[in-house]
């Protein structure tokens, strides 16, 4: 029985608390919050204690932490909980700054201590459906990857201004999702982007709506699309074009009602966010780091991934504002 | 070349028209019908004579008449076009009068003649997919089939009146269906009916929603759901359960275009009609015909065909009225 | 906090213990099960305590129960929980026998015990939203309701000889359906049976597919199909046709992925069983149950409807055999 | 009644031949052909003359022409008869060379002549169907085109080196279905591009996989996926992301049957190649191109938008081998 402290009692970390006590192989011990009656609340929910992370970290009979706290503390706790010895769960991105992000790697790198890094969407049954057949060769060699990931909504500009920008905050989870599919990093990375959904998150310095276009050694092609806004839900699909074939992975829809009246045929919408998209992702990769822990097996994401899509965004932030193509070597 | 009368300048004689004319193997040389002046105007189009039925019938330069005049008259036209030595395609049903239609059955069976009837269904793409790939089997054995055909808006009381009964008039197409793909005829006949789309019409003595349960020797089931009105369109749906699978043929959609918005998904409704349907499907038909006349092969549907689709829909009237099961052997 | 005695630690109690476990407002304080080492089993993994279903029953400090014993238990097991001042979720079906289920109706009406009868699928998302959209009024008057319910396979004919039949163990929940969604009880009942499936079934003295048809004193009909194997998986849709259109809800698929080869488009099959399709109907039921003794609203599927269900079910066991309709006034 | 020539009887023009001679406002009265058994096999088809484009040209008797010849041939073509007074319906695209283009633009302003491009797609019913919902503000303010256009198979390399490229020969479509959609021209044009489906490609100087972004001087942006090989059939989607919404135009379906299985579901593929798909669009092309010219009204798609779609074609051929960013107000 993993023993595991949950470091962040946001809205994040509710969602983890729940797999984490749920799952036959773990067992929630311990919750720490800046917010103390935050930890406290969740603590009490699942019979754990409320602590400070660094008394969490020093805990002994703790195996294991999951890192849901804001992104700026990431690099520091996955280094000193790493240094402490325990199995570390970080939610993604490992850092805003890829030469901190670089610093943690290397850090832990000196350690014996597994590290995954959150990248959920990795565990959705869609995408894990599509990349399996990918991989056993069911459309032959893949040519042309297509992601799309669109919000439902934009956040509020103050947030958008201590984001890191889209590149960094939202596509990293296309760029891994493109690393994942393509087993393989690209050669250059071409952006555009415009703040056409609200010209305030452009007087922020950022974007809201993006394309960025990747190229591979070997010929192959990604698209990565991305939009701040999708008034009728979370848009998140993938589409890969092989030597043999298509596969598409479509939207989870909120039901599978249909009306049909003069006016037309009406359906449901995707689930709204990424807490509806996500919410069986989220469980299943907790499970795999569980199970991975156990049996001693490495882990199916890495501080390298974590490391590898920061550099896709930064590389893509740069090809945004200069408008040319970017040599991801260079990073 | 195959020269052809038209008898019927009516709607469904106009779409046979284009499908004459058209064909590679056939000419459109004369056009009959009640009305002198649309019979003037549709041969006039094709370059072809207006002529009366009779006139069409005894010439002996035209090989093939299509019969596409009112429901009454099918019978005596059949019976004289093949005295005379002509092919014919007649529209269905045969006739109203399941007594009539095998009087003309007999009559025909003494000519060497070649009939077909035009259940222009089976020439559709979709169940025509669905039942080759049912034949093949592709799903196993058949075990149970299921028939959707709603129209999209109920006919003229004055035409209900006339037509026979929604059995006879607009479930005779299904009965077909049933035999096409099930491929022997039924043992019982279960029949409900109501007038719940519009009284008037239970006033004239018919219903307007109806469902018959066929029960086949081996144990197989067909259901056939017939409604007046669907308010999005012509509903066509077939549906065949088999010990490996299960067959499904669906509506053809106007255009591919969806809409999502916060209000759902929005998609294009069901063709309206059968002329938007079964165009192809006349097309079709039509080539069937002229390539199984010119390659000297049976009829793919023959008049036998009509009458047990016929002998369904007596059954099924009394059924409907008795409330109870009919023996199919009885008609 | 409802506190809560859970009956029968099986496949199914064990479903409903994660969801009473995991509710804010249920907890689980014990279990018992005929097998002592299962309830044990169950109990120690939520920290409550296995005892017997009299101890259960008895213990003042446990304000509801949960029925999910083998179904000849359930009447004595609400008749006894009511009589004891709990309130009551049992499993479907309430009785095998009519005449038994309408005895324990009449004895727990002498109670003031709330009873809920778990018919999980009315709390599926799909079927609760088409319910809600034709209560709505979206598609006008309700006219013609199909129902397809069939099982991934069959289940042992040992077990078929003790389920009741395929009208009480299987249909029921069909009956229940369109009774939900109808609202209102039909006046005739037509039912056909074959053993297609499975000879060894019909040997058995029951039917392996069934089609019923039910007709209501307003006109309006509905259909019900069944068959104990569709090897694609739970095949489980309702339709209903409506004066001004049509409602359906599709299956539940394993996942949304589709590859297009030169083969053709292949895609996820339906969810396989009852355990995939409605585990989130489970958790929906439970918490409907638990927010109605909180709010102290009446039961959203009572006693009555498990009644009602079941003489449908008779009425089908009778037609089935007589081959004739059946007064559903007569039972 | 429209006189029409018709120049080139190849695959294409025996396509526009059905619908000039079966539309009611046009006659085909005389085709040509460099090869002249061809022309005069079409032509007895219909009842018409063969005849030399010279001649077909300078015969006053003739309304309009439509030029389905080689593409070198269309500018000459187009001049000649605008200059003899034809109205003039000219496949895409109007040259290889958008020099040859933009002065065969000047000479037929000079005319008072009415000259068509063939950009067949515009009148696909799915397509049409998406601009009018986007154009009525049903998704709001244009945001994020998509289009995907994947042929089913790669031409032969011996057309490949006289095609022009990809961008000129097959995205040019795209290009022009772009301008259809976002109604203003891209201010740059991006283009990556690889021979990833055949190396025999690349060493005929050509890629048969590219990636086109468009950006806008209002900030919408614009992606155009080719691939010359999708073995599933031709691959023909738009998607357009608005304030309000998305609209999507997918595929049409060889048919609608699909099956069930163990192995899991199996639906039809997208029709075959343009020749399939796109049979309505050329029928509704000509109708309205007849149209037009009776009703007096602009051509709906003028010189000036095959102008624009080479131009943009140039432009991706140029940052296709640079690399970079290119400025469409260069060309």
């Amino acid at each position: 029985m993993l023993k595991v402290g949950l470091l962040g009692a946001g809205r994040i970390g509710q969602v983890h608390a729940v797999n984490i006590a749920g799952h036959p192989g773990s067992t929630l011990v311990a919750v720490s919050d800046v917010n103390a009656e935050a930890a406290q609340a969740l603590a009490a929910k699942y019979n754990a204690k409320a602590a400070s992370s660094e008394e969490i970290i020093a805990n002994p009979d703790i195996d294991a932490v999951l890192i849901a706290t804001s992104t700026d503390t990431h690099s520091d706790l996955i280094e000193k909980a790493t240094a402490a010895g325990k199995a570390v769960l970080c939610e993604k991105p490992v850092d805003l700054s890829l030469e901190r992000a670089k610093a943690c790697l290397a850090a832990v790198s000196k350690t014996a201590q597994p590290v995954m890094i959150g990248f959920n969407r990795r565990f959705d049954p869609n995408f894990g459906a599509l990349r399996s057949a990918a991989h056993a060769g069911e459309i032959g060699k893949a040519e042309l990857l297509s992601v799309t990931s669109f919000d439902p909504a934009p956040p509020p500009v103050s947030y958008i201004k201590v984001s890191g920008g889209l590149f960094r905050d939202m596509m990293i989870h296309d760029f891994d999702m493109a690393n994942f599919i393509m087993d393989s990093a690209p050669v250059s990375v071409r952006a555009v982007g415009s703040s056409i959904v609200d010209p305030a998150i452009g007087e922020a310095g950022d974007v809201d709506t993006a394309v960025v276009t990747l190229t591979y050694a070997d010929g192959r092609i990604a698209v990565i699309k991305n939009s701040r806004r999708a008034v009728y839900g979370y848009d998140q699909r993938v589409e890969l074009l092989g030597s043999e074939g298509l596969l598409t992975a479509a939207n989870m829809l909120e039901n599978t009602v249909s009306k049909s009246t003069v006016a037309g045929v009406a359906s449901a919408k995707p689930t709204y966010f990424f807490l509806e998209r996500y919410m069986p992702a989220y469980a299943a990769e907790w499970d795999v780091f569980v199970t991975a822990l156990a049996e001693g097996r490495p882990m199916p994401v890495t501080l390298e991934d974590g490391v590898a899509a920061l550099a896709m965004a930064e590389a893509a932030t740069k090809s945004a504002k200069t408008g040319e193509a970017v040599d991801l070597a260079t990073f």
